[in-house]
């Protein structure tokens, strides 16, 4: 299936997330984070069924793609799955993100301390939730190791927004990058999003005032009846 | 359909209400009015369409279920409904409802500023989010001529948490309270619930640690795939 739609690169989706947050649309953090989360969520339901897939290890990077991810392991507990957190740096800059982890916890939700390698046993499902639109290299440790293990592993990963280490716009920055199966794209895909070969590609993010993208010219499927995502391109396996 | 389920008192509701934005469950306001909101308006997609019932005036309280009612109507908006909000007195005690409202002006939603009687012309469905769980006799100017009004007309009325001006635990307080056809409890029904006689009754909330269950001895139904809904009772008319 091939769509026609907008992409939006790092400078822009940097704006375009700033003006959400401002007075021109009037939200706040804890709200697009809730529903960008619940929409990741809510993908992977779509594609990887909780029978088949229960163990989600829920990478967690120090910044909102990282929220974004704890919002999303937490949904996943109420449908069904058993996520798992690997969240070895926490951010003291928003002090939400304390919060979000408390959620998790208090829905049984265990933070591994072991070793990545070790977090991807038994594990049927990786959530990369490690770096988003912000991201900027180089990679320092614990990430490096991390992206590496990822990019050896078979368990199928599903990326929050952007592939944690391909740049933002050019995408992999060289042949060895990860290679999600998944990509969750958020609010509107970046172009990096043109490089991915996955089965799936999905968008979430149904929150865009309508004057926002038309002010950005941007060109975005439907989504259908209440649903928090759509396909952009699959390959249904379920 | 008969199902067994359990119901939350008024004064247990205000407890559960606050453990969950406590250090308890660790939630915050906006999140859950978010989850709260979004699930009313995806429990009216399930049983009112928007080709048949486009024009949803929603009648918005000045506390959290006036709240609930602002985040319902934006994701109505987002659904493919036209919706309009009836929203009389703004209270200044909590700075996040301005934000709600920007939110729905900005997503082109009419604030009207009309008599009541008036904003019901061309409505095809009212959204009763004037009072919830915390409500106390007794009801005042202007909402008690608006409730008058949506006694007496035959639109279809969707409650939100609890018929407003109905007793939380005992139901209406005269014969003459208005008579929802939907009603939307979130999280727990609430004890008036068992005296409601309309088509569709549906629960809302889908965040409720288990641990918060257990420990207030709840009861409830499952919810069906990644929905935040799920049908108490219903007869389609779709």
């Amino acid at each position: 299936m091939s769509t026609k739609y907008s992409y939006l690169k790092q400078a822009a989706a940097s704006r375009f997330d700033t003006d959400l947050m401002s007075e021109k649309c009037g939200f706040v953090l804890e709200q697009l984070m809730e529903l960008a989360g619940f929409s990741v969520a809510q993908s992977i339901t779509k594609e990887y069924s909780a029978k088949k897939f229960p163990n989600v290890l829920v990478c967690v990077g120090p910044g909102n793609n990282g929220g974004d991810g704890l919002v999303a392991a937490r949904h996943l507990s109420h449908f069904g799955y058993k996520p798992k957190l690997y969240y070895p740096k926490k951010s003291s800059k928003v002090a939400f993100y304390d919060s979000l982890l408390k959620q998790c916890v208090q829905c049984d939700i265990p933070v591994e301390k072991d070793d990545f390698s070790q977090c991807l046993v038994n594990t049927d499902l990786i959530i990369d939730a490690f770096f988003g639109f912000g991201f900027k290299p180089p990679i320092r440790e614990p990430y490096l190791a991390a992206l590496k293990a990822l990019e050896g592993t078979a368990i199928p990963i599903v990326s929050v927004d952007v592939p944690s280490g391909w740049d933002v716009d050019m995408g992999p920055l060289n042949s060895e990058g990860i290679k999600p199966e998944m990509l969750v794209s958020l609010t509107a895909p970046k172009p990096c999003a043109k490089l991915f070969s996955g089965k799936y590609h999905y968008l979430g993010g149904r929150f865009v005032p309508r004057f926002m993208l038309d002010e950005y010219n941007l060109n975005l499927p439907k989504y259908p009846n209440s649903d928090q995502c759509v396909a952009l391109h699959t390959q249904s396996q379920l």
